[in-house]
């Protein structure tokens, strides 16, 4: 069969090689375009040790599925309720999916999902698979879900959930969570916080985030992902529920595993993966991940403030570490200029809300890279302009 | 916060240490009752060199997307159809949702699907997700897809999708495809195939198996799990259609990655295996499969010889690599046994159509293997049956 004759080994190794070679590295520092970032050392070394793992069927791998519980344990304690249960999943469109999927089962029929305008596009497309309603709420002046339109649309439609956004993709906004909470009380809407992003940052934050877990009441779940600011290696993202019960609307009788019922949505389950969550969370503990923000955040106001610096505008403070800067005189064209900076190596994106260029200020980012950046950012913006003399 | 200190390095290692000795591992021969087996060396290799790899942004590893390229180039090859377009998802379930997701989007508000009762649960845990109908079919003397009944139901009800299974996982037996294909020939409903398990065993046969893949030409898409007898590490599964179109149907704009569109189901993918996909197939070969196979294949055989020597009542002549023995005199109550067994170290499980105890032979199992077991077996199921005088 062509294409399927064995290759020597040193082939393969060399292919492999050159693959690897031919991928970016996050510690070259040139990715601003993505909330990932080199896992840290302790969680590859435990990813490596797990690599048989397989929590689809966790009777046979009673260690790992250990190791799973205390990682839970420690997510729900960082979302301030330690009666939560969960798992470790595949990333935030599992999570996303499986809420939502627990929100129909307990809808009694309701289909309309609210969302910000500022979702993730994982949400809209759980909402498509899950054949849910998607009501798109407007987002106010400061990017975060319009509390006003949100009540409006509330009152029109047969809700089955609100999800809300704990750190935008595109900026790192928080929704008024709390405020949609007291929105919601009394009636029978679940709430699902993606908090993909903001769930590793906001907790650990200088100054205090504003309430965006299980602390505001009415939150029902909730995503966060420890293969974003986790630094753990991906494929891992973490799904909690309020009531454990709620897991078991979404199980399947499994009578040819070890377990009576798979609760996940996934069966094989990424756990090498769920290794890796542990041995990152606890070499770091909550202190460390204080020093992974901290840093983060001086780059990310220095980058901000660098920018502001050489005239372009930005979309507003940074919250947490994604900068934008506004489309206007400076920056003419977002997907333009994101075309340029490739060709001199660099990976920054887009925001659509507004149109913008952002930038993810991740761990594996120095000043030195934040300087260079600007520097052709200035160089390239410079000659887009038609305008402008060169 | 508690349990969130930081631990100190040792004490890291140490747990994970423990953790990991206390899984289960295949390497001792003991696991009968999983479909999945120690990682090829070179599939280990291939997933330790990649484990930054995201191909959710895939414009940020070129390299392992070009390794995703040759492998599911390789698997359509192999289920022949080169025009066949796919992606590596996370397993069967991911793949087995894209399917019915798809066969959703084409069939104008047909809801039904026709599943045989031998179907894995994750088709039916994709049926509730997409929020469509599950009409099951009985399945024949043979544990196969009744075509009668199947005929039946067809008239009656608005027929989305049809779902095959090329290797059940109670039996490893093959539904009658080809018939199906006929019987579908001229409609526009949708076939889909799980070959999870079979799909890396019934090419590499050395009988010719019943066609089942894309040569049936009705056949729309196919699931076939590299993580299971690819032997390629978890999570790694493989999701092919017919027509490269149709993955738009479920494409989702992705602006501020480096695609305009994501395709697959999930957005972080396990992407370290697809480098170990790729190492494992490039490694073996087309001729190591066949060998895997047929190595397979004869301790099977023995497997199911030595229990009928025994008196134990086979539910068939295996057909692939499973063996099940069914409830009777010589047999009390699997679940007992799969019970009393585990106490001695080994995993076996139970199949439902028929209730059977069912042994899977991976291959991790050697003859010695073969022989413990069915020493324990005989002890085991002798002292169950109370009718005897021990």
């Amino acid at each position: 069969m062509a294409g399927f004759e064995p290759l020597a080994e040193e082939l393969v190794r060399k292919s492999l090689a050159e693959a690897a070679q031919e991928d970016l590295s996050y510690s070259h520092g040139r990715i601003f375009g993505s909330m990932y970032t080199t896992p840290h050392e302790k969680a590859l070394e435990g990813h490596k040790m797990f690599l048989e793992a397989n929590l689809g069927n966790p009777g046979l791998f009673p260690g790992t599925a250990k190791l799973e519980r205390e990682v839970i344990s420690i997510l729900a304690g960082l979302m301030h309720h330690h009666g939560a249960d969960g798992y470790i999943t595949s990333g935030g469109t599992e999570s996303n999916i499986t809420a939502l999927w627990i929100a129909r089962k307990l809808a009694n029929g309701n289909l309309d999902v609210m969302v910000p305008r500022s979702a993730h596009f994982s949400v809209f497309k759980a909402i498509d698979l899950l054949g849910m309603n998607r009501v798109d709420i407007d987002l106010d002046s400061e990017f975060r879900m319009d509390l006003t339109d949100l009540e409006n649309k509330l009152s029109k439609h047969q809700t089955a959930a609100v999800v809300a956004v704990a750190g935008t993709t595109e900026l790192g906004v928080v929704d008024p969570i709390e405020k949609i909470g007291e929105m919601l009380d009394g009636t029978r809407i679940y709430l699902h916080v993606d908090a993909a992003f903001g769930g590793f940052v906001l907790p650990f934050m200088d100054k205090p985030a504003p309430p965006f877990d299980f602390s505001v009441k009415q939150v029902s779940s909730i995503t966060l992902d420890p293969h974003k600011m986790g630094l753990s290696t991906p494929p891992a993202g973490g799904f909690l529920v309020r009531k454990p019960s709620w897991l078991d609307l979404t199980a399947f009788s499994s009578p040819y595993l070890t377990q009576e019922k798979a609760l996940s949505l996934l069966g094989t389950r990424a756990s090498a993966s769920v290794a890796s969550c542990w041995a990152v969370l606890r070499s770091l503990g909550h202190v460390g991940y204080v020093e992974v923000v901290s840093e983060c955040m001086d780059k990310t106001r220095y980058l901000a403030k660098r920018l502001g610096e050489e005239g372009f505008d930005l979309v507003m403070e940074p919250l947490m570490n994604i900068v934008a800067i506004r489309t206007g005189k400076r920056l003419s064209s977002p997907a333009e200029v994101c075309k340029h900076m490739a060709t001199r190596g660099w990976n920054l994106s887009m925001s659509v809300h507004p149109k913008a260029l952002r930038m993810v200020v991740m761990p594996h980012i120095n000043r030195i890279n934040i300087d260079e950046l600007i520097l052709d950012l200035l160089e390239i913006t410079h000659h887009l302009r038609p305008e402008v003399k060169v």
